[in-house]
């Protein structure tokens, strides 16, 4: 059993859509509106010619997933026999809980059954649904099939298996999972990119720095290590012990700065009790030094890729 | 007069004087200690082979840029007739004030005096110096010699002409100019960074995510599109008709999320009362569409560089 159906047939539809016939899904496209979910059938081929132009599809392979690719008429027939259901429709919690009423009475038990939603925890439509525990959020990036990152969110009543079977799932996608033990507004991505933003703001709307300028800060700094390496590990790797001699060094300049309700978020007792012991066991303190050199490395294959592209646009 | 001394011999003076020469100066490189100054023209020589092999520098050009490169005995020698001084010293008020006196003696009238402190601020060491009008604070990310983006921010007392002339040999040098209008502890770098981080240690540390999983946030996540176009310019672009339109959809989700100190930082007012007008210049609504194709180009062009990457590793 190799098929998935997408539900909803917007621009977060067929990029999931995408997504799981370039990982070898049969796909059953469904949308309340024929014409919508014919359409998207027809956008698919532009977008996968696209990924075929950056080396991202083999161009071999892409008439076998354009074949992969169907347009079901009705939920029943885009429900059967599936492995998967990803919901992509309204962000309106009426919406979301009619809908997935109607895919849990029509896919076979234990089926998950996974939101696109940015906004809505699934706690919110789901209470009352029978099969409660095998609703989830699973929230992609936009756009789904460039973004490697989706956000796993379980509900109080999603059961574990459910949220491994999923995770395994988007695994075997190419997705790279950011899996929450429960539920916060804005998931994980959304609340990062708002910390940033609100200081953002505050330094443009102050006058300081100009947009353009804020910018450079990130697409000409920041942005090119956290391209290829994120925040904790960023730190982790800029002091020769690791994060505990990093929060030392630099925690009290960062709570110099005023940035948050600091008075809730102690670094140096989020290292202790267990930040620490995350960060050494994905780098021990002793590979920093090669690690360190890895990611320069990095960094100048990216300098030169970005250098690349402006010479040929 | 093509000369500029490079004060302080660590990583980040290093750093320096390989953009300079680099960018077609010669580089005095000083520092108090005569073994430290030698041991980096050493360090040298493997930095720009490493710059060769990423094709950041033309190996035809590497013997002229390490013959810019020379130690000087005294900061007397290393100043004459130089254009600028970019000063990289130890990270304390007292030694920024002693150094920046005497480079303020023995520098020509009206050649500005950058420091690369990332945390003092110059009108705590400068308010006293008889060339108060020509320091400021020029500060690199690191390592400098591969992130392009500098923080250019002047005291009260910068004459605006420095600022301008600081500016312009930062970009001849192909840097990436962010520039302040005043002083703010952290700059903006390490603002927007302690931002981001502020909210990744409050996530980790309730156990909502793992340190791992939340790099992925922004690794496979937003860091990719950051990499090449800022936060404003992102999300200007992530709404039909531009960031009014953005923050109108989603700037109550944003404050919803408890982030920060909301009361004093109004979104939607700091777009009426300029970053509207900031963008639209940038970006017209009318070349969104455009842009927009361009930036998911960008994204794929950077995701085939990453597998390439990968593959090679």
């Amino acid at each position: 059993m190799t098929k998935i159906a997408t539900i909803g047939c917007g621009l977060i539809g067929q990029g999931w859509a995408t997504v799981f016939a370039k990982a070898g899904f049969d796909v059953a496209m469904y949308d309340p509106a024929p014409a919508a979910a014919e359409h998207a059938l027809a956008a698919m081929t532009q977008r996968v010619a696209d990924l075929v132009a950056f080396d991202l599809i083999a161009s071999s392979d892409a008439p076998a997933i354009l074949n992969r690719l169907t347009v079901a008429t009705s939920l029943e027939e885009a429900l059967q026999d599936v492995v998967y259901v990803q919901e992509s429709g309204p962000e309106r919690v009426e919406v979301k809980r009619e809908i997935t009423e109607r895919l849990d009475t029509l896919a076979a038990p234990d089926v998950p059954i996974g939101s696109s939603t940015s906004g809505i925890s699934a706690s919110r439509y789901c209470e009352d649904i029978t099969g409660r525990h095998r609703c989830l959020v699973v929230h992609p990036i936009n756009p789904p099939h460039l973004i490697p990152a989706v956000e796993i969110v379980p509900t109080q009543w999603t059961d574990p298996r459910i949220v491994s079977i999923t995770t395994e799932l988007m695994r075997a996608c190419g997705r790279e999972t950011i899996v929450l033990t429960k539920e916060i507004d804005g998931f994980v991505v959304n609340r990062l990119q708002g910390a940033l933003l609100e200081e953002a703001f505050k330094l443009v709307g102050s006058g300081i720095v100009s947009a353009s300028d804020l910018d450079k800060a990130i697409c000409d700094g920041l942005g090119l290590r956290w391209s290829f390496m994120g925040p904790m590990q960023t730190i982790h790797l800029n002091a020769p012990e690791g994060v505990e001699q990093y929060v030392e060094r630099y925690g009290a300049m960062y709570r110099g700065f005023g940035l948050g309700p600091y008075d809730d978020v102690d670094w140096k007792e989020i290292v202790d009790s267990g930040l620490k012991a995350q960060l050494e066991t994905l780098i021990p303190v002793a590979d920093i030094p090669t690690k360190q050199a890895e990611r320069d490395r990095k960094l100048m294959a990216l300098l030169r890729h970005k250098a690349r592209e402006q010479t040929d646009h």
